[in-house]
């Protein structure tokens, strides 16, 4: 393991920054359903069934940190949907290694869900690396299916 | 983005169960310490400057997750140190992409601490591939510098 030494500034940490930013749990939850499509304040609603008030809350306040960007999709009325910025893309592979943890220790051999390489089919790894051709994958690159056999309702809980 | 089907069960999900598990910041920054090298409970204090008896319940809850274990390292008195389990090892790649994020968006061109690979001297790059050699790097294969240079106080602040 990596020792600093003792004068080492915790504070002044690219982790330590990136938590105070994303820390909160539903923060990532939020970029997950992005990620899985959601872009409607329904959308997240439906997947995190909490509050209205308190989704709105969080929403802005990732809007604010500029994780998402606020769109108006439609007039009279005004309707809004929220769109990742590249700051919030650039924060798939968290979430990819975050997954990728909860699939080896929480879900081992039952994965709720696969992502797979869209071009030739192959399983990522926690690299994002296609593990059938090789190549370095982002976000667009991969499609994600549902387990067949995967749990109907998770031991873990979320929210 | 993926889409996945509207019948997805956002509560049976990896990213969902890890958070469960690691949401809470202090966690993540408790196993960042300790791949830093802290081990024992002053290591973690100077770190992270909580309360002892907040640190306390916190190691232990890290321990009875299994992410963390006590070890004796002395008798009489009894004193122990805390020693990352494979469970809490194989959080590293979660680390390094919240680290590589932090260095892109709040400290670009400046980050605090460069990872390099041990062997050969080259940086790791978000997929903890060596960007000079190729090799795929593990937690025991890389160095971590303070860099020159770097701010000597973060504005994101921690904890």
């Amino acid at each position: 393991m990596n020792v600093l030494g003792r004068s080492y500034d915790s504070q002044t940490c690219s982790v330590a920054g990136s938590l105070a930013l994303i820390g909160e749990r539903w923060t990532l939850l939020l970029i997950r359903d992005a990620f899985m499509g959601a872009r409607r304040f329904e959308d997240f609603q439906r997947s995190l069934g909490v509050a209205r008030n308190i989704l709105t809350a969080r929403l802005n306040r990732l809007v604010e940190e500029g994780l998402f960007r606020r769109v108006r999709y439609q007039e009279h009325p005004d309707r809004y949907e929220y769109r990742l910025t590249e700051k919030g893309i650039d924060l798939w592979p968290v979430i990819i290694t975050l997954m990728k943890w909860g699939d080896r220790h929480l879900y081992p051999g039952r994965e709720p869900v696969v992502l797979s390489h869209k071009q030739c089919g192959g399983t990522i790894n926690d690299r994002r690396i296609c593990e059938r051709c090789g190549t370095e994958l982002g976000p667009r690159d991969v499609a994600a299916f549902r387990q067949a056999g995967a749990p109907a309702t998770g031991a873990p809980t979320a929210v």
